[in-house]
């Protein structure tokens, strides 16, 4: 037998990927449509649809003529011979054959069915405030969750294991380094502000009609560059955005007559997602490059437009005037001042997803050591509330009547996503000092955002991290964006000039 | 090696078939969101996912094991100590197989191809007018049917090898046999309505408001019993009616604000599609015989619907005062008589998708002798637009100016569907025989149509045709439901009473 050509395989290669990426192509869409369009009487249907094609999926992927590719293609003489795009494509997919291929089968499925039960029991327990019934199956998703690490295998803490899904070459060690640096800032900045004392915004939880704040909405994706000839806005009950390939990159937001803010800001987030997805390569679509690089350079791009660009003085500079012209009844009289004081209000809360930039990296440390301490076997699932508790009155000062209002809150971990929750915090400390680079970047980039200007800023996001899809590390991408490995410190200084600026502190 | 126990091979073929229904149900959302949600840019895209998973679906169907499942399962032996349902389901798989086997896999993927330009083809020849720039597509595609047909093979005309797709069991002579018996009554009608002159419809096409042409279709929807709760109705270009699951059966519609009457029988013919599809047995849904039982037969359930009861006077009796509060600007001035005859004129006119249940019938003989003269070699495809107009003339006494309004008006022959047009008027005869047999069967049919209850109705397409899914041939179904197998005299019957009636002849 003669040996295969590597052209060969290398075209079998990518028709195999090709055939990948377009099952999860279809997995996207069965996943938007049970989230916007299905009828009740369809769910159950539709679960074992996404639980077949996951598994052809995952049948694909460990194909054993895969496998025999990748590893020859992954052999130096080959490899020499790749373009780099290609290499990289290779090595992903390697990747995560071998993580499928360290778990058992029989584990991986007993998981899926696990989190599948796992997840209406939570969305009962939380709605009976009872987490006694959903500790049973909490226990049994972390004890299935610490096989994973060491099956995956890890060199420091076995949560690094768990945080490469969402972070790759993330670490325990690194995150502690981050965190170290933000903390003490943010409390002391936590402290001035409780000081001040409270900041009026009733007038945020006045009738505002929906018919208008859809308008506004969609104004406002339209200017930032939302392309809704490759998209569409629709409503579900948690705001999320699906990128199915670049020119089908779905978002949707919810309207709350009472509340301008929530619909608002939850569009302008999922919208940042959506520019990212719609601005990734689609030269790369059929191919594992063709993704974000991150949970937290994707949660970055969301944050850079719901924070660093909505919150900001020269977005409503723009936008308040037409906001006010919207809606004259509920805010005619109120001041541009009053207006912006109260979206940017810092106040300790109980629900994660309603925190402000600052009291909302607390939510996360407090899940990341309960998490770290879980995966250690540290902490007894029984043990959680309680520490909940003591930690939420330790941070913010404030604890939850309610295991409802507190350690019930998240879905997260009744989807078995251990290793989630600091890509969150990673996003909003990425997203500043992306921010931060584009200001010595484009020197009139606030003029620009006055002026409802957002190419510059867009192409220069296209530039500097779209484009490159999932080609690097989110370390690497950081660092070659910005000129500088992830840090902290423009995250806290753009909190400090916050403070300054809404509370005169 | 000890033999596969026939448990385990029923349990083994389950599965199997399981995961090809679960393509399907993801291939049946790609396809509706590709007509209603789908943004423009995610078009390309998207048509290259679905031929990914119909190619999968492809796969799985000829894998091997399956063949060898089948095979087994098939012995008398074996096929004895089967219950009825799962006999049927390996047949049905078998058949599939087999046809699948019987054309080289080359050949199939070349028509995928040819099929997916020819379409895109066609719509641009039909927009510019220009048969010639389709020719050359519908000349391949006729060659390549021709093959299909020889592959298939068939005992009397090789067209007998293309329906069988569509409508198993039905043949030429069949066919011929019922057109025979239909024709001539059909034409002694047309000369009478044609003597009587035209009925005054004008008033249909005043401004009807949109809002509240929704509304009505959707009240109506509700009334004959489409279950929202397991459905949904969105609009597209052209309506149609999917059936994913018994549980999410979805409809269009199109509204038009000078055409009241497309938007509504529109929806009520989707919405007898549904209703099948809505009652099926849910307990087969992952087996093949959870589905419609023929084109012609699921065509007779929104025949059924649109034309012998959306069209009747009962049903009027009970909704024209309600179409003319909703309405009374437009209908306010307009009898019920006068509105009664103008939904029910019988015109020839040059598209089949407009015509009325008499002149309908044409349209299909035509279609039906012309496709039958190109898959038998007799016509060739440049003389085809000519031989439509002549027909048109012979039997409608109109031709089309411009082939858009002629040959090029179906999308059927780009799409490669030859067979199935005579389905259509299957689906009346069926529709129209199973109306009468219902007639006879409740005696108060008319009177629970007048009150708006629709329930028992139902209740007897469900018991006769519904529930049995793809279990029987559609022949052997319409005998066991009406008594007699298929004919057209209870169709005849309907259209001579019904030009009686409103043309008083």
């Amino acid at each position: 037998m003669h040996p295969t050509s590597l052209e060969m395989r290398v075209r079998r290669f990518a028709e195999r990927v090709r055939t990948i990426k377009h099952v999860e192509q279809a997995l996207a869409l069965l996943n938007w449509d049970a989230q916007t369009m299905l009828p009740k009487k369809g769910v159950e249907a539709r679960s074992q649809v996404i639980g077949t094609l996951t598994e052809q999926r995952v049948r694909l992927l460990l194909d054993p003529q895969l496998a025999e590719d990748v590893a020859a293609l992954t052999e130096p003489e080959a490899a020499a011979q790749l373009d780099e795009p290609t290499r990289e494509a290779v090595r992903l997919v390697k990747r995560e054959i071998e993580r499928r291929r360290a778990v058992p089968l029989e584990l991986q499925r007993a998981f899926a069915e696990l989190t599948t039960e796992a997840e209406a029991v939570w969305a009962e327990a939380r709605k009976a405030d009872d987490f006694a019934r959903f500790s049973p199956y909490l226990e049994r998703i972390v004890a299935t969750v610490r096989t994973f690490a060491d099956c995956w295998g890890y060199e420091g803490h076995p949560y690094d294991a768990l945080l490469d899904d969402y972070e790759p070459g993330m670490t325990v060690a690194k995150l502690d380094a981050l965190f170290r640096e933000l903390r003490p800032p943010l409390e002391a900045l936590l402290d001035r502000v409780r000081e001040a004392g409270p900041v009026d915004a009733a007038f945020l939880r006045r009738a505002f009609p929906l018919d208008r704040q859809r308008a506004f909405v969609e104004r406002v994706l339209v200017d930032i560059g939302y392309d809704f000839d490759g998209g569409r806005l629709d409503v579900s009950a948690h705001p999320f955005c699906t990128g199915i390939h670049p020119g089908d990159v779905r978002i949707t937001t919810r309207y709350n007559p009472h509340d301008f803010v929530d619909a608002f800001f939850s569009a302008l987030h999922e919208g940042g997602h959506a520019l990212y997805e719609q601005q990734l390569p689609a030269e790369w679509a059929d191919t594992p490059l063709g993704e974000g690089a991150s949970m937290g350079i994707h949660e970055s791009q969301s944050r850079f437009w719901d924070t660093f660009i909505g919150l900001s003085r020269p977005f409503w500079e723009r936008y308040y005037p037409e906001a006010v012209d919207k809606f004259p009844e509920v805010l005619g009289d109120v001041s541009f001042s009053a207006f912006y004081r109260a979206i940017n209000r810092i106040e300790p809360s109980l629900i994660r997803v309603d925190a402000d930039p600052l009291t909302y990296q607390f939510h996360i440390f407090l899940r990341y050591e309960l998490e770290k301490q879980l995966v250690a076997g540290e902490l007894a699932v029984a043990d959680l509330p309680a520490a909940w508790r003591e930690r939420m009155r330790a941070y913010l000062g404030i604890a939850p009547e309610t295991d409802a209002d507190g350690v019930l809150q998240d879905v997260h971990w009744s989807a078995g996503l251990f290793g989630y929750f600091p890509t969150y915090t990673l996003g909003n400390l990425y997203a500043a000092q992306l921010h931060a680079a584009m200001h010595r970047d484009l020197d009139d980039m606030d003029a620009r955002v006055r002026e409802g200007d957002f190419a510059p800023i867009r192409a220069w996001l296209a530039d500097r991290v779209h484009r490159h899809g999932r080609r690097h590390s989110p370390e690497a991408l950081i660092a070659q964006a910005t000129g500088e490995p992830p840090t902290a410190r423009p995250f806290i200084a753009f909190l400090e000039e916050k403070v300054r600026d809404v509370y005169g502190l």
